[in-house]
């Protein structure tokens, strides 16, 4: 499919600036034309274009143009795959204190003394 | 507590390089000399060391000296933070998903209109 860690790299590149983010929380709630989602921010069209082509480039959002308006919508499945790399590694950590734990049970001498962690 | 937007910004930024998300993926399974983070690292002891101070900035990752060995620990709140801002926006995305299906069930011409909640 995709080449994973080439796109995680321009996912959370694309994610580290503020106003990408903002497009991104505007657009899980509906596609938007590209004036609606220059409105609320404090900056020219062609900038908030340039955000938008990032967005595009590393497949978080895409658009499509009907006469003069390009209208984004946001790619759900990027925005999962990034989720699923930090989920994992939560769970990678949270499987390492659960042994942990498992360890302490095992050599602790009495139940009582495994309590006091 | 911390300023979310510009912690945000600095976590993806750290996280958008496959060496850096290299060094989480281990340190999630435990904690990990500086020498031993770099022994499967094609680069210079000073390169990782680069990499470990960005995630330190970042508040990814922290690090104690104890003689001459520097040990690094994963900072699970900075990674459940990440974590958070996306689960928002896939859980908005699927929050807008569901709308539409109400919406299609009530506008829809099936006789049941009423009842679909």
């Amino acid at each position: 499919m995709l080449n994973q860690s080439g796109s995680l790299d321009r996912v959370f590149q694309a994610l580290a600036d503020p106003t990408r983010r903002d497009i991104v929380e505007r657009l899980v709630r509906g596609p938007a034309s590209v004036s609606e989602l220059a409105r609320p921010l404090a900056m020219s069209l062609p900038a908030v274009m340039q955000h938008i082509q990032v967005l595009e480039t590393c497949g978080l959002v895409r658009s499509e143009k009907t006469g003069r308006v390009r209208t984004c919508h946001i790619e759900p499945g990027v925005l999962r795959m990034t989720e699923e790399w930090i989920a994992a590694q939560r769970t990678a950590w949270e499987r390492r204190l659960d042994r942990l734990g498992d360890y302490l049970a095992e050599h602790g001498d009495t139940p009582e003394q495994g309590s006091t962690r």
